[in-house]
């Protein structure tokens, strides 16, 4: 699987040196750095041109620089950055001198309403994320195999934003905190049934069924994950309260008295929110039942870039707040009781990733090659700067039926 | 003002006692009364006509009887409920035997999807609030005198939902424990300047200066709220801090550290909403600034009833969330950090009203008549039924500019 995942990375890394071989460096060429310069300006990126000269003024020190090592690349950040930039990087053809994380987050601060090339660089920059509805495009993000993961998430391998309840905590005791919060705010009592959509590694069905003596049905169509989380359930002795279904979670049947999801309505697709409200209207039990949804999602509605989803996200599309309102809870019958917005943990959260990832950046490079390796570095940095700037947002929605009552008289039960 | 105030309603109570003259009861009324008693039978609440005959089945014991007077009531309930039910309660047409509020929330905890009529039934009875944006329909309701609201409000005439931390709480200390709570999510600091719109009676301004060292601009077009406000602010020797205005909040100017409305955005009506978003915008400090709208929601898109639109508040309209957030913060270009639904604390709230109300029923009767009391007792049930059923919301929405941090890290800085 591994190999099929990675079919559109060249492994060898031959492509980008081929294309290094320097040009001479035209009057054209100058000024196409100058444009590009200025729509930048207020970032503080110098641009650097192959022969190392450079439009940007000296007033400043950079935060860092972008190194142009082509015209084609010059070329592709005017006309085309969304595209250009995620697939230049990837190759070497654009290079980052000074912290790619510091260059990529200043990039993304930039008032879009003043540049129009950095409002598609942004959309190129951002993205995680867990399990997804169409098997096709979950196979190529995720059956990149456990392997690759578990050199870089936390030991449980939750593939989704953690909670800091304390800012000192480390990425597992934050992965932990995130699904206990999740279980308080769902109310979770033994003898719950509740159904998962999207379940990852199961590492928050285990949790509910351990710590809060709850019977789940946790859904994926991951195989290579539900074999993992299968496997783990056994030796913790939960297969007989945890089942994990290899299957889309539309195909759940039965009532349930929650229902959860982390980081899967990005992978749903507009499209599929009737189907989703489906299965809320008739899994979720009316009197008492109750529902949370964890996804990443943005103030306006803005579709995901190219380049991602060419490399990174097949099919995905993070939400507004009002999307999933109008287009979910209100057409499923459901009230909704609370939102969450943890933009600022998922920040801390991938950061964390980040220097994980850095610290196994050559076994990573080893088993799927340079580019491979460079994209998810960009990828990595790129969401790291939305969520810490305020161009992605990560909502937790609880909600429950509206003849219901909310699962909390206040929220003081969740953190008093 | 007060005379103003009341002039739809009739003080004498004449009006309905010349109507109550008995007529027979025909076939065709029968037949009409069943109509009526099938479309609310899952609510066990008995039609029973002028001579004392019901087409209630004698099955279950009902929650209580609706007293039909006359032919013109049945037929306005049958072809013309929105109106015709609150009509005829306030002239005494219409009769409760039984708790009023058992009644009414019977009724509002009927599924509308399987009755059109009970459907326009509630939308007839729900409706508490604070001040308005357009001053003459501030002045019908608001004006109705400070006498009037002193005799069934807490001390400190908050008219907005209280925050019941503990439930054994008094309305005026759930109402202290709101102003607080708003205060904290807000994360107000000594020295910081706020923009109030819509300030009521001036309690939450007084508290913002008083208990956290805030200057405060408050806006209000109720003059005799603002006067009463400033009388306060004076007493309370807060009137170097607090500057209630009488003026539109459309009309403020500078730029703040935060912003706050409870109780305000229903009346504003969706067609000013832009505007209220061109206010956010250039009030709000773009680094650092928040704000809160505290505001009476619904699930899905719906217009305000008939009779409260004639009789208690003409112009209002409760928004969904996806409303808000689409026609308010992202035009503001704001994000939101939170969403908290607190409709059962506006029940519990108007619990309490309603039995303060009842306590000066005689005063409010020999000041303003029978049917103007009828009136409010019903608006106080049907208020009372829809928040506790689900059938209106009642939102506290945190948001601040998508550029600067979110107010706090966790809600445990709020809750802990």
């Amino acid at each position: 699987m591994p190999s099929a995942s990675v079919r559109n990375f060249d492994r060898t890394g031959t492509h980008g040196q081929r294309r290094l071989a320097l040009a001479h460096v035209a009057a054209l060429d100058r000024w196409m750095a100058s444009l590009v310069q200025q729509s930048i300006a207020a970032a503080s990126v110098r641009i650097e041109l192959w022969d190392g000269t450079s439009p940007f003024s000296a007033s400043r020190v950079p935060v860092g620089d972008l190194v142009v090592r082509n015209r084609r690349t010059l070329f592709g950040l005017l006309t085309n950055p969304e595209l250009a930039f995620g697939e230049a990087y990837m190759t070497g053809e654009l290079g980052v001198r000074g912290s790619l994380e510091e260059v990529v987050e200043a990039l993304t601060a930039l008032n879009t309403t003043t540049s129009i090339w950095m409002g598609r660089i942004k959309t190129a920059l951002a993205w995680p994320n867990t399990v997804t509805s169409a098997k096709r495009n979950a196979h190529r993000h995720y059956d990149l195999g456990n392997d690759f993961y578990q050199l870089w998430l936390d030991e449980q391998l939750v593939y989704t934003c953690a909670y800091y309840a304390d800012r000192a905590m480390t990425l597992a005791q934050a992965q932990r905190a995130k699904l206990d919060l999740v279980c308080r705010k769902l109310m979770l009592r033994a003898g719950d049934t509740v159904l998962e959509a999207g379940c990852g590694w199961g590492a928050l069905a285990l949790h509910m069924a351990r710590d809060f003596g709850v019977r789940v049905k946790a859904f994926n169509v991951s195989r290579e994950q539900v074999t993992f989380a299968r496997d783990r359930a056994r030796r913790e002795g939960l297969d007989g309260r945890v089942e994990f279904i290899e299957d889309d979670y539309r195909n759940a049947s039965g009532r349930f008295d929650a229902f959860v999801s982390l980081g899967m309505l990005e992978h749903v697709g507009l499209h599929s929110y009737p189907a989703l409200a489906a299965v809320l209207r008739r899994s979720l039990k009316r009197d008492g039942g109750r529902g949370l949804l964890h996804f990443i999602g943005r103030d306006v509605p803005q579709p995901l870039n190219a380049w991602i989803r060419r490399r990174i996200f097949p099919g995905a599309y993070p939400p507004t707040l009002a999307e999933v309102a109008m287009g979910v809870l209100a057409p499923a019958g459901m009230s909704v009781n609370d939102v969450d917005n943890l933009r600022l943990h998922y920040a801390k959260t991938i950061r964390d990733w980040s220097d994980r990832f850095a610290g196994a950046r050559d076994q990573v490079r080893e088993k799927f090659g340079d580019e491979f390796t460079r994209a998810w570095e960009l990828y990595l940095a790129g969401s790291q700067a939305a969520f810490a700037t305020g161009w992605m947002q990560l909502f937790q929605v609880v909600f429950s039926p509206k003849e219901s009552a909310p699962p909390v008289w206040s929220r003081e039960e969740w953190y008093g």
